[in-house]
């Protein structure tokens, strides 16, 4: 299996701290890892096939901190599909003039409906088949850019069938807002004023975030496992899809 | 106006010397830098909207040989559109289950035909808006990907009438080959077997390819200016739409 990191600020903000425990975990996931940084409406995608651990890519996104406000990450086992280049999660596509990044953990064994619009996967793996025929449905329902509710309850609706075939964790984000929905493993944490120390799990590494953020600082972070040993993740339910704007998960009816 | 840098090969192949050369250029050149490699039907895209004289993606970039038979590099001047990371080129679409990736030298002020199809701008540049028609008119050609051959001819005709709203140098791929369109200005070189020292015109650097180049190798750079002082350049012609497929270029008929 593979494992998701998303972060959503309210401002900018660098991944370093849980980018360096979450590469960690490659150690068992080293069939490719990648990261999506929007920044406004454009995208940084970096893909590599090789390790998050020994990867010249990944080894610059944890010395650069690039800052952004949705960030996608993926370290992947291969399950489904070779490893190569074109399996490598974060999938991008266009729709309405927007930047759309998917990433996925799970398996869809039972899963693929005809693609009969133009979202056609470049790679063979179950996830981006998935992912094209999430933004077929997309087009299909919304004649331009929804708002962020109407997106998450079409998303909603779209996700139920498909966590019926197999498990369907994922991240979306088209830089407005961070979508993850949840089939069997996804937790968050939400960081905001007054900041403090965490501790990561998988690294001897703490970091004293009152020092890096300002007061209205708005950060929250999900992930396949919890990243840190002294904070409070809320796991998500089966079946749930939470989004995330501004730093903070939106209440949706 | 931008700089364009394009590479093909009958072997992966690192740009690395090419670049470096290349991105000295970037001094008046400063509004942001991107380059595209294809690996097989994958695709790394590392866009940044710095110069590439100071921007850490391309100091990796300069530092970590990534080897690939497509690769598309692009140094930016600011015409149209603000400076902003969605403005960088090169552009990538997916069609017909193949990234395309596309990089524009030159103006189009007077180019804006409707988007009627799935391909929309996500910045507000001319070159942006050029590729989606471009895409679009592809995919209401030919059903799925047609051969090297057919794309050439239907590229041919389609950017005939673009090319007479301003100056469209421009360079594309979609992993099996690289189409370069002369508007003003561009110039190729053909290196195969015997290999041997070439110069940059740009930093105090040579490199002797028979050294790091097997007999049967073959690489084919295409360049808005010549990047070496000692080697023979081919200036195309106004019009005229070239492409290159295991490191030659191949005659149209």
């Amino acid at each position: 299996m593979c494992q998701l990191l998303g972060l959503n600020a309210n401002t900018p903000t660098d991944v370093v701290f849980s980018f360096t425990g979450f590469a960690t975990r490659a150690e068992e996931h080293r069939d490719g890892f990648g990261i999506a940084f929007f920044e406004g409406r454009g995208v940084r995608l970096f893909v590599d096939a090789q390790s998050a651990r020994c990867s010249p890519v990944a080894e610059m996104v944890r010395r650069y901190p690039i800052r952004s406000d949705n960030i996608l990450a993926h370290i992947r086992k291969a399950t489904q599909g070779r490893v190569a280049l074109e399996n490598t999660h974060p999938f991008q596509r266009e729709l309405w003039g927007r930047y759309w990044v998917f990433a996925h953990n799970g398996d869809l064994k039972d899963f693929a409906p005809p693609l009969h619009a133009s979202f056609r996967p470049v790679g063979d793996t179950d996830s981006e088949h998935a992912f094209c025929w999430l933004m077929q449905e997309l087009a299909k329902a919304h004649a331009a850019v929804p708002s962020v509710a109407e997106l998450s309850a079409t998303l909603r609706e779209l996700a139920l069938p498909i966590a019926g075939r197999g498990s369907f964790n994922f991240l979306l984000s088209n830089g407005q807002a961070l979508w993850a929905h949840c089939s069997t493993r996804l937790a968050y944490i939400e960081r905001a004023h007054p900041f403090r120390r965490a501790r990561l799990a998988d690294e001897d590494l703490s970091i004293d975030f009152s020092a890096v953020t300002a007061a209205t600082d708005r950060v929250a972070v999900v992930v396949t496992e919890p990243l840190t040993t002294d904070e409070t993740w809320t796991a998500l339910a089966p079946g749930e899809l939470a989004v995330f704007q501004d730093g903070h998960r939106l209440a949706l009816h």
